[in-house]
C-alpha cells in the first residue's frame, strides 16, 4: 500500500480501507509485534470515545460503531500476521449527496477529488474525506497505544482552543491525561469546556461552524527515536497529523512563537535531574535534530472550522460551470475538533511506535513478560 | 534508502549522504526522468544562492561550493539512471568540535545523535545535523525546478519575517519571485530587508540570534496532485519542510489563523475565472482534502533562532553527568532564516515533482519538445 | 504494508491478510486505476477456477468461496481507493492441528514460523502458510487480468510436467489460452493430462504426494516494461513466485539449459516482424537487461510435492525436544500444482500490472473509452 | 530511492549508481548499524577478487579498481549515517560503441533500453547494463559480509559449471569456503577448474562464449530470517540475483529436480543434533515457509553465455529497421560466471543483512564487543 498513499508507517504500518456511505471503514495494521494481548474490547472502548454523548455539539449522524477483528489475533494475542478491523456503516442517509454532487462544497475535497479521480471516486458522505475515516485511524491507534504503555509511554490530547475561548490554566500533564474525556469538548478544564461548548451551540444556531486547537503530548518517550534526515520523528508525526481532515498547522514545542525568539531565549539548557539528562524548559519540544531527547514531544494541530454549513455559499456547478449558491443538507459536526482528539492521539500513538520499532526499542516478538 | 531515514520521494527520490566536516557532500536523484537538459553550472547557479555574500549576517565559514556530477547525466540531458552531484568540503576547522565532543549544546542534535547512534556518530560541525547539508537539497531542489518549469510550475520563497521585524506589506508574488535574491535577508522588499539585516547585526553582537518566518508559494500547480488519505500534498510539503533544521512550525494557507476563524469566514468559495474553476479567497492555502485546488499552494515555516551562540550557557559533560555551563566557539550564523529560503524551495520542488509523478502528469521520459 | 512482508508491488500494491482457520481471507488493493469495470461476478469466476470440481486429485476439503467486496468499487467502477475483497473461511475442521501442534510437519513452515513468532502464531491448517492463502492473490490477480486486457495484454499459466509426467507436445499458445482449465490438472492437452491424473491418484493411494513444473506465458508485453538495476521485470516476477507456497525453483526463457549454451546458440537475433522489432528464438523468455523485449514472457516456475502426505514420518517433538514419528491427518491435496496455475497466473499478471503503472503505460484513471 | 528501482533492500538499504564508461561506479549503503570497524582496505581486498589475474579467460579491460569513501565512516566505524563508496572508470575505449549505437546486439539490453529510456539512456559499454556495475555490488556486499561475520555467518558461491564441465565432487563446505578463490574460474576443484578454463579458451577462440552455474551458500543462518508471505527470505534473495546481469534462473535446495521427487523423497525429517533441531536432508534449501530454518541456504543461478560475441549475428539497424549483420568489437569476458561468484556472493550477503535487521537479529548501533 506504499505509493498510493493510503498506507503509513514503515515497520508498524497502518493502511485504511472503505467509505463513509460503503460497507465497511476498515483498517489494517501489518508489522505489529507477535505476542501482544489484544481484544475486541479493547478497541471498542477507544472507538467508543470518538463520539461525545449526551450533548448538542455533534452530528445527528449516530455513530454506533462494533468493531470487529477479522484476522492477526489469536487466542487473545497479536500473531505477528496482519490484524484487520473493521466496522460497519449503517444508518446512512445518501440522498442529499445525489443533489450535490455536481455542487463542490467550498472548503472540502468534493472539487479536487472528482478531478482527481476522473468522476470515478465514491462522493457520498464526502467518501474517503469524510471524518469518519478517522474511525479506522482510532482502532490502529488502540493497537499503538497498548504497545506504547508496555513500553511506558503514554500519549495524550485535548483541546487547547475552540474558535475563541483558549484553555489559559496551565494544567499538569496528570490532570490532562485523567480529564480529557470527561467534557464532550474533550478539554480537560470544565470551566473552559463550558464556554467552548457554547460557542459551538451558538456557531450552530447561525448556520455556522467552528475550528480550534488541539495538543497532544507524547510522555516517557526514550531519548534516540527518530530517523534524520528525512524520517525525522517531528517530520513523521507532522506528515500523519496533516493526514487528517481539516489540520492546517502543526508546530512543536515553543512553534511559531520560537521565530520570535532569541536564541538565548528559546534554547533549552540541559541539566542533570537524578541520574537522566533533561532540559530546564522545553520549546524543543521533546524533538532535536528529528530525534526525541526524553522530554515530553509537545505538538499543536490547528483545526479549521467544518467546512460544511448551512449558511448559502458560492460555488460553481460543475457540469455548467455556471456561478451558483448552495445550502448543505445533511447531518454535519458544528465543530470536528472534539472528534480530533482520539485522532490525532492515534496518528502520534502510530509514528511513535512505527518509530520504536525501527529503533529496536519495540522487539518483533514481545517477550512472556511484556506479552 | 527507504527505511533508514536518508531519503524522500517515492518515484522523485531524492536522498543525501556526507558530512559537514567529511570529505564530500552529495546527493542522489533517482527516478528524474530522462530527456531533461541539465548541466553543472544550472546547479551552480542555485547553490551560489545559498550564501549571501558581501554581508555581515553569515557565518565566517566560506562556502565556496563547486558542483560536480557523478553519473546520470549523459550528452546533456538526463538520462533515467541515477542522479548523483558532490560537493567538497574545503576550508574545514573541526578543533573547536574536540574540545566541545562531550558537552551537547542546547537546542542541538549533539546530544540526541550520540545517544541514538551510540557515539559512533561523526561529531565534527554537526556531522549530518549540520546546516550545511542544505546543499544536498538545493542541488536536488534544482533539477526538481527545472522539471517543474518545463510544466509551467513555479516555486518561490522568501522570509516573510526575522526576529521581530515582519514584512506587512502586501506583495504581489510576480514581485516576490523577481526580488527575493535581491538582499542579504531573502525579503523582497529593501526597507524590510534592511531592518531585517540592522536586527541580525544587533543580535550577532550580543552574543545572540534570531529566528524566522519563510513562506514558500507553489504557482500553477495543476488540480489533483496529491495521494490521500496518508500521502496528502500537505502532509508531504510538511513532512519534508519539518525535515529542514530549525523549522518548528508548518501550516498551509490561513494555517493557525483558521483555528480561530467560522466556517463562513474561512470557507473559500469557489468561481469561475475565464474557463477555469478557482476560489475568491485562498485560506486552504492550495490544497483541500490533500490534494492541490488549482490555487497558488501558500505554506508558511517558523525557523528557530540558531542554536549556537556565543553567550554562556547550561548544559551536562556527558562523561562525568555534571552540570557545567558552555560558551559556543566555531563560525555561525547569527540567523539561518537567510539559508532557509532556498532550502525551503528545493524541499518543496522536491515534494511537488515527486507526486506531479506519481500523478502521471510529468512522464518517466521528457518528449523531445520538452526536453 | 511495506516492511513487513505482507504486500507486493510498488504501484499496484496487493496486501493479504486472514489466516486458513481464520474467520475470513482478504486481499487489499492499492493503487488500482480509477475507472475500471469491476464486479464480485469477474472476481467469483476466476477463483472458482482455483478448485478442478469433479475429481478425485484435490483435497476434500470443500472450498465453495464465495467473493464480497468491502470497498473501493462505486457504480461499477472502480473508485481509485482501497478495493478491498474477502471470502468467509467455512467447513472447518481446526481439530487435527491440536494434536500436531508441537509435531513440525517435515517440509512445511510449521516450525520456521513458531520460532520466528514465538510460537504466537495461529497454526490452524498452517495458518499463514496455507495454500489457502492464495485465493487472496487470486482475487488481485483478476483485477490486475482485466486491467491488462484493456491494454492488450494476457496471462496464461499451464502444467508442464507433474512427477514424471511431461507434456511433450509443443501446443500454440493460443491452445494453450483456450484449453488450460479444461483438465482437472491444468495442462492443455488431454492425453498428458489423463496421465498426470493417474499420476496423482497413484501417488495419493501410496500416501505420498507429487510436485511438478508450471508454465506462465504474458503475451503482448510492450517493450521497455522493468526499472532495473534491482526492480528488473524478471526480479520482481521472480520475487513474485517464489513467494508462492512450495516454488523451489523460478527459471526464464531457456533457463538453466541457457547455462550450458553457447553464446551464438542462446542469443536471440533481432529481426523486423513486419514494422515491429522482434528476435527469431525466445532464449530470453521476453527480458533482456531486466526490461520486456516484446517478446512473450515465458517462465517456469518448480513446484515440490506437498509435504503433508499420509505416510509415516521422522520429527521432533518441540516441548520435550524428543525425536519421534508423525503421521499428517487433516485433508490435503495429493499435488497442489493444478492449485497454483491460477495462483501463478495471478502473481505475474500483478507484477505486470504494476510495472505498466511504474512505467506510464497504465495510466492513474482510465479513459472513459477504457473504463 | 525506492520506485525508480535502483535500490534494493529495506533496512539495509543498497543503492548503485554510476554507469559502465561515465566518470565512477558507486553504491550507497542506507541503513548499515552503527559501529561496525571498517577500512577501505577491506573493501580493496573484495573488489579485488572480482578479476582473475594472469589469466586468458577474462577481457582485456583492465578494471584496476582503488575503492574510495565519501561518507558514513569516521575513526574507523560506520556511523549510521549513509555509506558511500566509489571506484573511478579509467582506461576507457568507447570507440566501438558510438559504431554500434544502432544496432543493438542480440541477448543485450541495448535495444529494451533504448525504448524505454527514450534514447536518453548513455549507452557507452552497456551503461547501467554493463557487468561492470557489479563491483558496485560487491562492495556493499563486503560491508554485509563484515556484519554477518559478526554474527556467524558465512556467506560463499563457487562455479559449479562451466558450459559442458560440471564439477561432479561432493566438496565440504569448508574446502569450497577456503579454496574458491584460487583458481580463475572460481571453482575449488583444480582439475574440474582446469577443464573449465580449457572450454572458456577454446570458446573464446572460436568467436563465442559460455555460460554456467553458480552456486551459494549460507551458512550459519539463525532460524526464524524471512518475512512471508511476499518478502520470503528466498523471495527475496531470488530477486537479488535475478537483477545481476545474465542470471536466467534460480533454484533452492532441491529445485527442478524437486518437482519430479514423491513428498516422502523430498521433504526433509526433522530430527534434534545436540541441542539443535535440524533436518536429516537439506531438499529445502534452508527455507521453509520463506522463513530460514537454521540448515545452510544453498541457491543456484543459471548464468547465460556472455551476449558479446565476435562471431557475426543477425540484428535491426535502429535508424533505417532494416535486417542487418553485426560484429561485436570491444572488450568482453568470453565468460561471466567468475565474475558472477563475487557479485552473487554480494547479493546473498546483503538480503541475509537486511533481513537479519529487520528481524531484529543485527541491532542499529553494534555493542562494544561486537564493534
Amino acid at each position: 500500500m506504499w505509493l498510493a498513499g493510503n498506507s503509513i508507517g514503515k515497520e508498524f504500518v497502518v493502511s485504511t480501507f472503505g467509505e463513509s456511505h460503503g460497507k465497511i471503514v476498515g483498517v489494517i495494521i501489518d508489522g505489529c509485534p507477535a505476542g501482544l494481548s489484544l481484544a475486541e474490547v479493547d478497541v471498542q472502548a477507544e472507538v467508543d470515545k470518538r463520539i461525545p454523548r449526551h450533548t448538542k455539539i455533534v452530528s445527528e449522524r449516530v455513530e454506533h460503531d462494533r468493531v470487529h477483528f477479522q484476522s492477526g489475533v489469536f487466542n487473545g494475542f497479536t500473531t505477528g500476521a496482519p490484524i484487520t478491523m473493521v466496522v460497519e456503516n449503517i444508518d446512512l442517509d445518501s440522498s442529499d449527496y445525489e443533489d450535490m454532487k455536481d455542487l463542490p462544497r467550498p472548503g472540502h475535497a468534493d472539487y479536487t477529488a472528482r478531478v482527481k479521480f476522473g468522476g470515478f471516486n465514491d462522493y457520498r458522505g464526502g467518501g474517503r474525506f469524510s471524518g469518519r475515516l478517522t474511525v479506522a485511524l482510532v482502532m490502529a491507534g488502540t493497537v499503538a497505544k497498548l504497545l506504547l504503555n508496555q513500553f511506558g509511554v503514554d500519549v495524550f490530547a485535548y483541546s487547547k482552543a475552540i474558535g475563541d475561548v483558549k484553555l489559559d490554566k496551565s494544567l499538569s500533564y496528570e490532570h490532562v491525561r485523567s480529564h480529557r474525556y470527561e467534557t464532550a469538548v474533550r478539554c480537560p478544564d470544565k470551566d473552559t469546556a463550558g464556554k467552548m461548548e457554547e460557542a459551538i451551540i451558538t456557531a450552530r444556531k447561525e448556520g455556522d461552524s467552528l475550528g480550534g486547537v488541539v495538543e497532544i503530548v507524547g510522555a516517557n518517550v526514550p531519548v534516540g527515536i527518530g530517523e534524520p534526515l528525512f524520517d525525522s520523528l517531528d517530520a513523521d508525526i507532522a506528515k500523519a497529523l496533516f493526514a487528517l481532515p481539516a489540520v492546517k498547522g502543526v508546530e512543536f514545542g515553543a512553534g511559531f512563537k520560537a521565530a520570535t525568539l532569541r536564541g538565548s531565549e528559546n534554547n533549552d539548557a540541559f541539566q542533570m535531574f537524578g541520574d537522566t539528562i533533561g532540559t530546564l524548559t522545553n520549546n524543543h519540544g521533546g524533538v532535536l535534530g528529528g530525534i526525541s531527547s526524553g522530554m515530553p514531544i509537545v505538538v499543536r494541530i490547528a483545526v479549521k472550522p467544518t467546512p460544511s454549513i448551512a449558511k448559502e455559499q458560492k460555488t460553481v456547478a460543475l457540469t455548467t460551470t455556471e456561478n451558483v449558491t448552495l445550502k448543505v443538507g445533511g447531518r454535519h459536526d458544528p465543530c470536528i475538533v472534539p472528534k480530533a482528539v482520539p485522532a490525532a492521539e492515534a496518528a502520534v500513538s502510530i509514528i511513535l511506535v512505527d518509530h520504536m520499532i525501527r529503533a529496536g526499542v519495540i522487539p518483533k516478538v514481545l517477550k512472556k513478560e511484556q506479552a
